[in-house]
């Protein structure tokens, strides 16, 4: 049993991997190929920003599952992973960048050494970092049948043990101190990227627990701070310009402990917001409240949605698509689990220890309101929100 | 034409636009879809954190590019890219995690609006984002016939302009200012998230240029500071630890300008290293400085790769594997620009103003030493190295 210091138990990484096989066996997957990096981490330990090449885990029908990726991976493998070297495989640096031959050929030579090239292989079709190309290398070299199992492991990852818990609370107290530090040095004239900058600081210096210090980690989507009209538009970084005076600017930003994420927006105006600004604030608290009350076990995701929409319809706001998605372990480059959608339409019954951003943000033609929750379903009543941090649009004047 | 501040002239988005359409004919390409977002912002000036949906650029045979993207990143489009509106097209939310719809249905009927639905379309197999899903949907919506067109827009991004080069400069006096900070604070006892802390705000801060400020950007790879034995595997990140004296820690980092990359390593010795620790740094500069004389106008990459290797062979250390990749616009997981190789095999003939990063890192069971240089080839004599900053094995005792 390798010497590895790991971040959950051996008997958590157990029962994930039987979690797992159960879903495989429901799918009619043998042999699973995971290559989405948070889905490698939350099954086997595995840690590293390699995802930009080949590399994944397989789950065959027993044993430990198999780490297999570039030779110098393997070795971060061997460091992060509770499985055994023999379980451990690495490809040479002929297989990177290379028109002649392509890393899943290794990997299929890999899967018959295993005895498994008849097997029902499940791939996730998909997931991030399964290319186009990837997919057609293996058609041609195994029979198959293949199986789509986008999102298997994925939705495994739903309800949260206690542990997993304790990393996301870390987290949440970080996106905390980060939004008082943004309160603390957002001014006009400020420049935007000085913003961004300490932002990152306080992320990665992480958190207290206990008078002990604790780290923060990369976070999976970089932090977004979007200003008046580009606000509007969702994903926009950050610029080398001064804030001006007399605009909304939202945050999305999200501490990470672990690569685990609490996500947790907040808005700020500088200056005397026009009215139409507190009114939108005030309905969509409102409808935050509603749905944080109709986020209880039994209830459903889309019940969660129809709350929230059903206030923006009392008060004549329209807004079209997700308010939500769940949230933990996560990779670049989405912080979200790729499961279920906080939208009407969602029938996924919500159980205790989920964990979900909600993310009710309005995006006007030329100003944008983000104020989120990370909440977390409780044995009873309404969703907790792990983050303990004033609830409002922050008006600076 | 749209009120957009650009990063480049529209002479020169123009000029890129007709290399790529060059490169099409060659390689019997009509239409070509890009999901690349390296690919995407260098032809139309696309900025945004909203790669983890589907979204692209169509480059068809005549006209601007067509940029798709989902509804909220359609906005981004008009406030970043040079096209008119009449050529950016959202998708609705719908199309995001869905099980019953994909978004490449609503790209295959913006295909049909355009007429090409019998053309020769160019796809990215290999490059980022593609999912084998995605391809496979477009398969079953249009007749094709496909080609495979990885890399083809990597490849006209090799020889930078002029603009390209000042902010590269500018993302190496970036990359600089981080060492120059690592240096000042990196002591045994230091959590190690702490010095991460510090590159992430120095990184974002930015830099200076004849009294003005300009900012950093978000790196295409976060910081990789692995310490000791963790060094021996290159990808690792950061944990909550303090340093342990008597060991060395290489920085794999980047500076970063309006997405431009000027990575440069460098590793640092904490109190005083074995007798073998300087003996590889004199190998390694002895071979780096070989290297960046082979670095010029008409020699090979394979080249460069060669002169390296000659000298460890030389001295008989052994080692595997690539040492270098092009360099310049990224976004995440990968800064490199995915063409090219630095190694032995590799034919590809150097031309002035191409831009990679020689990375003859050298990777030992129990340490690594990372020293490295981003290079420009010169018109003629060897390559310029990008960044200033003292190249060797710092020690701190």
């Amino acid at each position: 049993m390798p010497d590895v210091e790991l971040d959950f138990s051996r008997t958590e990484y157990a029962d994930r991997l039987q979690k797992v096989r159960a879903a495989m066996e429901k799918a009619g997957v043998e042999v699973l190929f995971t290559c989405d990096p948070s889905n490698m981490a939350w099954l086997t330990g595995y840690d590293g920003w390699s995802f930009y090449v080949h590399q994944g885990v397989l789950i065959g029908p027993r044993g430990d599952p198999v780490f297999w990726g570039r030779n110098m991976d393997a070795i971060g493998a061997t460091k992060t992973c509770y499985m055994d070297v023999a379980d451990i495989h690495g490809y040479s640096d002929d297989y990177v960048m290379s028109t002649e031959r392509h890393a899943m050929q290794h990997l299929s030579d890999l899967i018959r050494e295993y005895g498994w090239e008849n097997a029902r292989i499940g791939v996730e079709m998909e997931n991030y970092y399964f290319s186009a190309k990837a997919h057609q290398v293996l058609l041609a070299e195994l029979n198959g049948p293949f199986v789509d199992a986008t999102a298997l492991i994925n939705w495994c990852r739903a309800v949260k043990s206690e542990t997993e818990l304790k990393y996301m609370r870390r987290a949440a107290q970080i996106s905390e101190r980060m939004h008082r530090r943004i309160l603390e040095i957002f001014e006009p004239g400020v420049l935007k990227n000085e913003v961004a900058a300490e932002i990152y600081r306080t992320a990665i210096w992480g958190g207290e627990e206990n008078g002990v210090r604790f780290g923060g980690d990369v976070s999976a989507i970089c932090p977004l701070l979007p200003t008046g009209d580009e606000a509007a538009a969702a994903h926009l970084t950050w610029n080398d310009k001064p804030v001006p005076n007399n605009s909304g600017t939202f945050f999305e930003i999200s501490g990470v402990h672990r690569h685990y994420h609490a996500p947790l927006c907040r808005t700020i105006w500088l200056g005397t917001p026009p009215n139409s600004v507190p009114r939108i604030e005030a309905i969509a608290l409102e409808g935050i409240e509603a749905g944080i009350s109709a986020a209880r076990a039994g209830n459903t995701a889309g019940d969660v949605a129809s709350a929230f929409y059903a206030v923006l319809g009392r008060h004549g706001v329209s807004r079209e698509g997700r308010c939500g998605y769940p949230i933990g372990i996560s990779y670049p480059p989405d912080w979200g689990e790729r499961t279920f959608s906080i939208r009407p339409t969602d029938t996924t019954v919500l159980e205790p220890n989920m964990t979900f951003h909600f993310m009710p943000a309005l995006w006007m033609p030329d100003w944008g309101l983000e104020i989120t929750e990370t909440l977390r379903i409780r044995e009873s009543g309404a969703a907790e929100p792990m983050s303990d941090y004033p609830r409002k649009l922050f008006v600076k004047n």
